[in-house]
């Protein structure tokens, strides 16, 4: 049996070198190397734009879409849109786990997964496409796929219906680094905090802080910090504007005392909303950012520009356990559980 | 005496509401706020992107040059480019100090000061363009600005030339943040640690790693890692291309015998070498990126895509000390200090 890299370079064919995300074309030869899950594939999860542009060349038709889909994987060995670029995750059983993994996975042959690697790096093989859900992005097949060794996954629980399941591993990450983050006594406040995964993160801090601590959720639609508000999510509920640094500053001032915040996790998904978050944070406290609109730059200079000495992360969708972390909330909240599967299930 | 805001946004203009750096118009009136310094102006650094476009317009006319910047200091009380966006730095003496700073600041009436924020923000008013010197992007003036509580300086030091000492001010934050995270017995990887800022963090970094840890310089031109073997700033030297990830990480993983970096600082200003620092770095590694050319984008998927456990940090051009401890490399390091004689001063 072949051994293979850690993060799949040995399935790349076209160009050379690099790594199978940026690759042109990968090898979706089903035979594994040692280190490779096979995984029977059920569905597809296409990114939203991908799908999007897909269901925009096929003029809505499925058996253009069908037809675009398979010319994808053909041509490339992996669902990457050519035009987007991005992929999307899949639904599916384990089937084969490579020798060299032994001892290093809990994965047992049969375990039903979400794999939370993207597609445009997944090697697959697709045999016949069963059925198209364009409303929902999903796509049922009959075919096979590649788990490498770096790539991470969720067990998908027996207590939790796979769709609520899916909208919360989506944004795993945020709650599961505001888990490691938040400690008893500080004040945190989440931007965003009324949004999908702004309100696993005011849970987690919550639970985090304790009795000396502080919670402050900032929104920007009365609906939805009602919404929070009524589930007791946080201590503290702003309405303002992220994009409005001043503001932010002046209303985070008031409900601490002038203290401000000892962490910031922006969770908003729009751009410009670094200063606040920046301006909201006490000396030598920490940002961190999730919103994929945020600017490095906009962040850095910001920073410097006022004199503020913060540690500023960049969000990381992925860190140990995040997914256990994340669907443990689904459980342990009776609230929280209703309202996701209300919106997002 | 009126109370003003840490962050000057008393001094807004127009639109009301926003800080000093996106507004239009600032008032640079020099009678002070309780918490303002003044400063009469010696020399303005102006931003090299900002001072090429002006000595365009004027079609390389210093006249022209000298009219085009009062021009734009008249229009918004500020000397930031309305075409570029930005300003630059600035070379004065303390005049003032506003009450409320009593305690708060170690400045004195008389102090030689650079201003370490940027001139986009600092309220400014030229009363005679002295001297314009093209070359070098500074033009001297008889004025005054004015410095907010929250704005960065440092004081010019009396053994080290003003521009030695203002060459090393422009990258001050790279090396005082290794300072702070390297521990003894570290892996310390610099990417581009052969350039401007990447230096100053090898130094940092050697001094703090101690005989258990070790120090790689990853550079992409032989001359210039041959400069920095002869100055012995790091234990490993490595010439490679920091956008091909999967060599790099490869290069890494021979130097290190597998165990890869605990910290890999980034300071390479050319894009696309997040992944690079991804798969350089070990598992609850962590990663500073001092790039203004990262993607925020880039490295949080890059990390996700690979299931890297990774803290990564975006580069904040401030910390405290930052000034003093990168002024404080040039007193230390005989070897480095020629080198930036030669190479930046």
């Amino acid at each position: 049996m072949k051994k293979g890299c850690p993060y799949g370079t040995h399935r790349v064919i076209e160009p050379k070198g690099v790594l199978p995300q940026p690759a042109l074309k990968i090898d979706n030869n089903m035979e594994i190397y040692d280190n490779e899950i096979l995984i029977d594939v059920q569905t597809l999860n296409i990114d939203s734009a991908s799908f999007t542009q897909i269901k925009e060349e096929a003029g809505g038709d499925i058996e253009k879409i069908k037809e675009i889909m398979m010319d994808i994987v053909n041509t490339r060995g992996k669902h990457q849109n050519p035009v987007t670029g991005s992929g999307g995750m899949l639904i599916g059983r384990v089937e084969k786990i490579g020798p060299a993994l032994e001892g290093k996975t809990n994965l047992k042959v049969g375990d039903k997964i979400a794999t939370l690697v993207s597609l445009s790096l997944t090697p697959l093989r697709i045999d016949e496409i069963l059925e198209v859900r364009k409303d929902i992005d999903q796509v049922d097949i009959r075919g096979k796929a590649i788990l490498f060794e770096s790539g991470i996954y969720a067990v998908l629980p027996d207590d939790i219906p796979e769709n609520l399941a899916l909208s919360v591993l989506d944004v795993a990450g945020a709650p599961a680094q505001t888990a490691k983050l938040v400690k008893p006594g500080d004040t945190v406040l989440v931007i965003g905090g009324a949004g999908k995964s702004g309100m696993l993160c005011l849970y987690e801090a919550k639970k985090r802080v304790g009795v000396t601590g502080k919670v402050i959720c900032l929104g920007y639609s009365q609906e939805s910090i009602d919404r929070v508000k009524e589930a007791n999510l946080a201590d503290y509920y702003i309405k303002a504007d992220a994009t409005n640094a001043v503001e932010v500053m002046e209303k985070i001032k008031e409900v601490t005392n002038g203290e401000m915040a000892d962490i910031t996790i922006n969770c908003v998904n729009v751009p410009n909303t670094e200063m606040a978050s920046i301006l909201a944070t006490k000396d030598n406290g920490l940002i961190y950012f999730f919103s994929m609109a945020t600017s490095f730059t906009k962040a850095a200079l910001g920073a410097e520009g006022v004199g503020k000495d913060v540690t500023m992360i960049i969000g990381n969708g992925y860190t140990k356990g995040h997914a256990e972390i994340a669907l443990q909330i689904m459980r342990e909240s009776e609230e929280l559980r209703k309202i996701y599967e209300e919106l997002y299930a």
